[in-house]
């Protein structure tokens, strides 16, 4: 998996120079007379990453499917293992049981109204040395899909996404009863069949649509490296924006022995079944579609006339599956600290792959790696990390972030009492920097985009994500984010990293125990999408055009091992709040646009519903149902989170302050100060959270970042208000606004008494 | 030929409600008396209309192929003549000789990777019943294309326009030498093979990508309306934007005895082969290209990876014609006024298509033919109107708008000396009302749209597309121009008419001679593109798809009747100032904000040239040409403009109020005062052009409206001023703002004029 909206991150610091970020004069978090040191540390680090290493231990381990219970899963967890134990780390493997089906028999057909059976099958392509290899791989399918056996019309509803069902309804047609069939992209995957099965539909089919990741977007494999006409996106479709992990032991880890829900009680496990075809699987089923034109922007790149239905095709649509436990085995090694022990710097990036995985995960996989044998031939130099390090390969990632969700459940209190960063990382590729999280952490991710050198411009990766920004703001097409982005960029000094919604390991690190998180990767210059979750995610498809050379899996090595040794010897952990209040404030922005805006088009829509003014636009020879009025957006008393937000640039803004200038007199503080400060520090990101949760998830506690109900893997900012207005159910945005407002002043509280401890400190010198 | 842009028209008289406009108090130029007697007149008009004419007038028209120089043109011409005089007008048949060249041979092969020779040929159809008569059709070609026999490597350029040729450059691609096959839209045909010419060239085809007219945007004919595989989009690229009508006699008459240029001097004949192709011929030529792929928004609905060029694409291109000068029939027929009789209300509309032309013309020349019919019955019961009428069934609009433009030349002196307006129509069909031309009769137009009938709706055609605006108005995805628009009508109580460009027989009037002008059409619910200039624009196809029931037609003739009634009946010509002088203050907005925005994005666009952005951002395995920094945009002085458009806006206020109330009185005013307000009325907007025309174009006089020279249909407005700008010709704007103010304030003089004889007349009673 990886999120499916890019984050972006940059920095200038000169006003006068667009692109060049003057030398930063110091490192966040550590004392000037420590820098020096620091530098000479990572410049051995850097020294020991070596491009040869990843591609091999990327042949080695995409050789074979590695999906979860595969015997080649197992053969990579142990190989990591050895590998982390050669390196000097102390390592185990942990193993937990979950709930993943899969496929015994698949079957799809046309019935009318003329006949075409779907071929369902990948075939080897020329080129691709593992393309046949596949005699242990999972067909493709969509795990925690519902069995079924349905026979019925069928209905073209696009992307799937709420819109789609609005713009249907104005056509007079619904999907009670019959099959839907809907296109990848627009939103996660997991909806499509949620929100299918919600508006009545007994089965679904999702096809990638050429326009999307095939001929449409460039010469597909083996020419070029997008998705030939046979290719099938695998992937999940538990309900995880409900909860991630096992669905039969939500919130809890899935030991030997942990209670379980019973199959039907679980919660994220979809009620219809559910199918991922190719576009030339998809074809004879669009084409044989009737009824209205699809919209405009509903057509894709098929050679057909894409029509609504439903009918008079007919599908019939029959899965069975194998609905057993299975072993996921996560590797875990950690390097104890010298000085603080007790707090943990956390890496992870999974290992799983829906086949052989070689971009996903394994791309960034071997990164990890690469950090972690040269932290461990620092180690048998001699240095040890101030913090405790822990690396971490997930397994089960794909299915439902299974390895890293059950272990963070069962470690929740010591990994929330201990924790001080987790950093994961995904598919890795050629391109840009993109690093989203928790935004106390963009001031630390600046400085060291500033100092990674990009392998193909030789100027720093910021420098060249920066130009990238300004570059897409300045274009006639750019969208408004675009242009606002580039407008912030451009005044600099600071770029905003993105927020985490969710798509990968980092979510129950970040959103069920509120530690302080990141997420950092490379790309957008590669064809992963073609291949995405198919077979033909291969060694051999990843060498081509994913990273050949293997530069940037060096670069990534280099810019998350900096984030780990920096927040490792840090004389204090290196945040910067104010630019969390920054960020905060204007997502609260957001929030009044959101609801003015609202409450402005209702008005008008209502008023031309009431004029009869869409019957009059619209054309009589076409079924046209006119929108039913809504009601009015009332004013909400958002006034507790705007107070809040008030409070907390001022709070924040005075720690910084004090806080710097604490440092740079050296931190002349008592032993249980600086614990307190470490401890307030530790805690910060956890105040976010409520135990409540999300409204109807209460699994998703933090009240800044969520993936959204709607989304999935995009991420909505101050979920509980920003989503209450979206339904309109304003008592609830309310509420939520008082239950942010307390977790911001629980923010405050902390970053007020950390000033009032820093401040005598720094007036001492 | 039909405008590419839209236009549009409404009103709103009561703020309080959205969509419908009280009935108006009186009608625009009539004395409150002569109201009730020009009512009945309308009645009576109407009266006589019968769709079932107008259906049996286009079965008969569009049954033969009728070009210009074919036996039906001619037919047509004589049958349209016999219906005039058998409805009681005075008409003859007035004959010019044009240049007009028809192939001989045309050949297309690609040649190299692979061999494929292009059929250039539309199949009959089954259901259409006129699809097998081409014995005495035009092949598919483009007329005043060179003569040639090239063969070259193929680039792909997308639209052809001059963005688009920016977009290669930074790939690193030219066309000198080579042959470009760009698909239509996005800017006139003409300019396409022009701009690849100028860009070096030596051949050029045009084609019609299924995403914008066949399967893409809906069924293609006969399940549909839409564009066959091998259906071909013929037409004209002669460059009329420089000028148009017959090429060998610029600014006058192609009379017999007409002084006639040499081919080789003709400007407006093009320099390289062109010629048009349907998509089955283009797919293998498409197909066959290598080089980049092409950018997202230059990709079409073909089942193809696109791909830029150049080669190894290689094509064989022969196009032979014979350059003879041909026939045009104009035909015009005349109504003398009873008490203005040298004040002209004249109507046109053209007859020749460029095979059958059902949809365009013949549907709004049999709306002419219904309000002729009409007129004719009244006469024929006393009625004569107070202004004269005429009437005239053009020929050779499609090559060029060769018959009006001939016989506008011939008679220039006469039209410009008792000329009061020219109404145009074109292609109509089911839909909406799309009303554009000089902004004083925007009161006229919207009145006439308050009083007619939508013929689906049982609403005023007015109220319809009040409904139409606000609702693509309130649109998610709305442009913003849509926005403006809806608010604009929103406020109330008036809907601008648009501004007139090119694409028909308006524009000899409008902008060589500079006569008050209207252009009147219904459409947007119709699938014209799918057939526009093929075998396939039949009456079959128009009675399926255009206007089913001819109720439109009716609604045409309603629309226009009306108009044409009012101009020869008023008591004072029913122009409002006001309207005109909002609409150029508008215009004169939106120039600032052209020369604003192009400055800050010169800027800001030549900072990131300078630090080296665009190659930072870009991707480094493909190909990449970093634009040339361009010179800064100046402050320009605008001052003239600025002063003359305030000054109109008073002088045109004071003459609206002095009118009314002169009329309300009655208009009590001695013979010489009234000559005098109808001399200064007729000659209003001629004093809009400048003798000296538009640079480069002198035939182009009026310094209000054009057609772009770089759009070659669409409108530019204040044209002097603004393509100078928009070409960085900051001199040449400053001149034409000077001119401009020039031409406006000898509007304002004869405002002003009018206004000294209507004050006391408006005080006597």
């Amino acid at each position: 998996m990886k999120p499916s909206v890019l984050s972006i991150v940059g920095l200038v610091l000169a006003t006068g120079s667009l692109l060049g970020a003057e030398p930063s004069p110091g490192l966040l978090g550590f004392m000037p007379e420590h820098v020096k040191a620091q530098q000479a540390l990572e410049q051995k680090f850097d020294q020991q990453l070596n491009p040869a290493d990843l591609r091999a231990w990327l042949e080695t381990m995409a050789a074979e499917p590695n999906h979860v219970g595969s015997p080649h899963d197992k053969l990579n967890a142990e190989f990591t293992l050895a590998k982390f134990q050669d390196w000097g780390w102390d390592a185990h493997i942990e193993t937990f049981d979950v709930l993943f089906p899969t496929p015994l028999a698949q079957s799809l057909e046309l019935v009318a109204p003329t006949r075409f059976t779907a071929k369902l099958h990948e075939p080897a392509i020329a080129g691709d040395r593992t393309s046949d290899k596949t005699q242990l791989a999972l067909p493709p399918y969509h795990a925690y899909g519902a069995d079924g056996d349905v026979t019925a019309e069928l209905v073209y509803v696009n992307r799937g996404m709420p819109d789609d069902y609005k713009e249907l309804e104005e056509h007079g047609v619904n999907v009670k009863g019959r099959i839907v069939i809907v296109r990848y992209g627009g939103g996660w995957r997991g909806l499509k069949p949620k929100l299918a099965y919600e508006h009545g539909a007994i089965g679904c089919l999702v096809y990638s649509d050429p326009i999307d990741d095939g001929y449409g977007a460039g010469d597909t494999y083996p020419k070029g490296g997008y998705r030939p006409a046979d290719g099938v996106q695998r992937g999940s479709v538990a309900d995880m924006p409900v909860y991630p992990g096992d669905p039969l032991t939500p919130g809890i880890g899935a030991t030997k022995d942990a209670k379980r829900l019973p199959l039907s009680e679980a919660k994220t496990v979809l009620k219809i079944p559910v199918m991922p075809i190719s576009y030339a699987d998809a074809q004879p089923l669009l084409a044989a579609l009737g009824g209205a034109v699809a919209p405009a922007d509903w057509r894709g790149a098929l050679p057909i006339t894409y029509h609504i239905g439903p009918g008079p095709a007919k599908v019939h649509l029959a899965i069975k599956s194998e609905w057993s436990l299975k072993p996921v085995y996560d590797v875990i090694a950690m390097i104890k600290g010298r000085e603080l022990p007790d707090e943990w710097v956390i890496r992870g990036n999974h290992r799983d792959g829906w086949v052989f995985g070689a971009w996903d995960p394994l791309s960034g996989h071997i990164a990890m790696m690469a950090e972690a044998k040269s932290i461990g031939t620092l180690l048998k130099q001699g240095w040890q990390p101030r913090r405790t390090l822990v690396y971490c390969s997930w397994d089960g990632e794909e299915p439902g972030l299974l390895g890293s969700t059950e272990w963070a459940e069962t470690h929740a209190e010591e990994l929330q009492r201990k924790a001080v960063l987790y950093v994961n990382s995904d598919t890795n590729t050629r391109g840009f920097l993109q690093a989203s999280g928790s935004h106390a952490l963009q001031g630390l991710v600046n400085q060291v985009a500033a100092s990674v050198l990009d392998p193909e411009m030789h100027v720093s990766v910021q420098a060249r994500l920066r130009a990238s920004v300004l570059v897409a703001g300045n274009n006639k097409n750019a969208s408004a984010a675009e242009r606002a982005l580039a407008r912030q960029v451009a005044a600099g000094p600071e770029v905003p990293i993105g927020a985490l919604g969710s798509g990968s390991d980092f979510t129950p690190f970040l959103q069920h125990l509120g530690l302080g998180t990141l997420s950092i990767e490379y790309g957008g210059e590669d064809q992963q999408e073609g291949v995405y979750h198919s077979i033909y995610d291969s060694f051999d498809h990843y060498d081509r055009f994913g990273d050949p050379g293997y530069h940037y899996g060096v670069a990534l090595a280099q810019t998350i091992g900096r984030v780990m040794l920096r927040m490792a010897e840090a004389d204090l952990q290196p945040v910067r709040e104010g630019d969390f209040s920054d960020t905060v404030a204007r997502y609260l922005e957001e929030i009044h646009s959101l609801a003015d805006n609202l409450r402005e088009s209702t008005t008008r829509t209502n008023q031309l519903i009431e004029a009869n003014a869409y019957i009059l636009a619209s054309d009589p020879t076409e079924r046209y149902v006119q929108p039913a009025p809504t009601g009015a957006v009332p004013f909400l008393n958002l006034a507790a989170l705007d107070n809040a937000v008030l409070r907390l640039k001022q709070s924040a803004a005075a720690c910084d302050t004090a806080g710097a200038k604490a440092l740079t007199a050296g931190l002349p503080l008592s032993g249980p100060q600086r614990a307190e400060i470490e401890s307030l520090l530790q805690g910060m990101e956890q105040s976010l959270t409520d135990p409540t949760g999300l409204p109807g998830r209460d699994w998703f506690r933090h009240l800044i970042y969520a993936p959204g109900l709607l989304t999935g893997y995009g991420v909505k900012t101050l979920p509980g208000v920003r989503e209450a207005i979206e339904a309109r159910r304003w008592p609830e945005a309310e509420k939520y606004s008082d239950l942010t407002a307390r977790a911001l002043d629980r923010y405050s509280d902390r970053l007020d008494r950390l000033t009032e401890i820093f401040t005598p400190a720094a007036t001492k010198n």
